[in-house]
């Protein structure tokens, strides 16, 4: 799976938390593009790379309860009639849309009655009826409120959580989620330093272990529902 | 009152609805300004008109269900949040917000169901969240569907009521439609070729007498009504 990710925000630089979140991309299968830093928006070029993303991610600040400027800029450039639903053909359809947004508000901010008044989803709904004119699958919204005051194991989550929102099959089931876990374990075990390598190794095999006992649970639940179905 | 409009479009030569719109304001009370006509945004000014103005308008085509790219530019670069609510104070508290956006698809198409899946109101909700945040008065939004299919007797109901979206007291209610009417009518009969004159005072004269007998039949329905409650 090939996952594009099209990165808005005006001052990248000065953006720990856009920072943090490309130095936390995953090792392969990511595209990674700065729309801000493009020097002119090459419309075939974004168009080619959308064609061969599977997944494709919009991340950025939400300003004024929307993507940055740059973002629609890229979108009323890049995103022509014609590319997107001209002639009956429809390029996008059936690839995920994801959004990973940042917010300086908490979570309790967005929703009836909070200090903003509205939620992620309804600030967001002009991205999802795109989605939906395109015909790509709209992925749950990856929201992070507040990055200035996360701790660090707060921190080393959203490693996981943002690397498994980029990859990781869809929907976000227990059994996408220990695939998942299972392919990138050895890798991660493989980089550990020596004097930890048997602890990780151990540990990845605790994880299999546990899988088996997960499969055979679940095979005997849907043995025990049989009997109550009949 | 005095009404700022601020118009946001790429190519607003080319455009026929915003030209028709151009020719069709008010002949006073209204400062318009073509936002991407701008060469840079002077943020000082832009903001000092802001304060000036009794009603703001954001008026622009709908691209990808949200206002072009030259909108939120001037949101992201004019409304900083030392502006809008810094330091407790809100300049822009108690103005009224309208929005003029035009739809190249019809009305139909803007419900649950429809080929958009969303309606205007759904689309502009960051619009209108932004309204919140400043405190200031939400105007319904005045949308134009399918300009170019518009016949002749539609486009001068538009002018109408387009100049009364612009400068008529809010809400919209018969009472104050019709204080709009009489201060328009006498400056319309004015501006009428001679041969017509005599016609546009005969209407004034018999509009001042309906209006006159309207506010007696509210006067006796509100006499009939104090009989009832009592």
């Amino acid at each position: 799976m090939t996952t594009l990710v099209l990165v808005s925000h005006p001052q990248l630089a000065d953006s720990t938390s856009q920072q943090f979140l490309k130095e936390s991309l995953p090792s392969t299968g990511v595209k990674w593009e700065h729309i801000e830093g493009q020097q002119a928006l090459d419309v075939d070029q974004e168009q080619a790379q959308l064609r061969q993303a599977d997944r494709i991610i919009f991340q950025f600040p939400l300003y004024w309860y929307a993507a940055p400027a740059g973002l629609k800029t890229w979108e009323d450039t890049v995103l022509t009639r014609t590319f997107v639903y001209g002639d009956h053909r429809y390029p996008l359809a059936g690839k995920e849309l994801g959004i990973v947004v940042t917010t300086g508000m908490p979570q309790q901010a967005f929703q009836r009655g909070g200090a903003e008044g509205l939620t992620l989803d309804a600030a967001l709904a002009p991205l999802a009826a795109l989605a939906h004119r395109a015909r790509m699958t709209w992925l749950p919204v990856f929201p992070i409120y507040q990055f200035g005051y996360l701790e660090e194991p707060e921190k080393l989550q959203l490693v996981i959580d943002y690397q498994r929102y980029l990859t990781q099959r869809q929907p976000d089931s227990l059994a996408n989620r220990q695939d998942w876990f299972a392919q990138q374990l050895p890798g991660m075990v493989a980089n550990l330093p020596t004097e930890q390598q048997a602890t990780g190794k151990l540990i990845a095999s605790v994880f299999d272990q546990n899988r088996e006992q997960l499969d055979q649970l679940t095979d005997t639940l849907a043995m025990i529902k049989e009997q109550e179905d009949d």
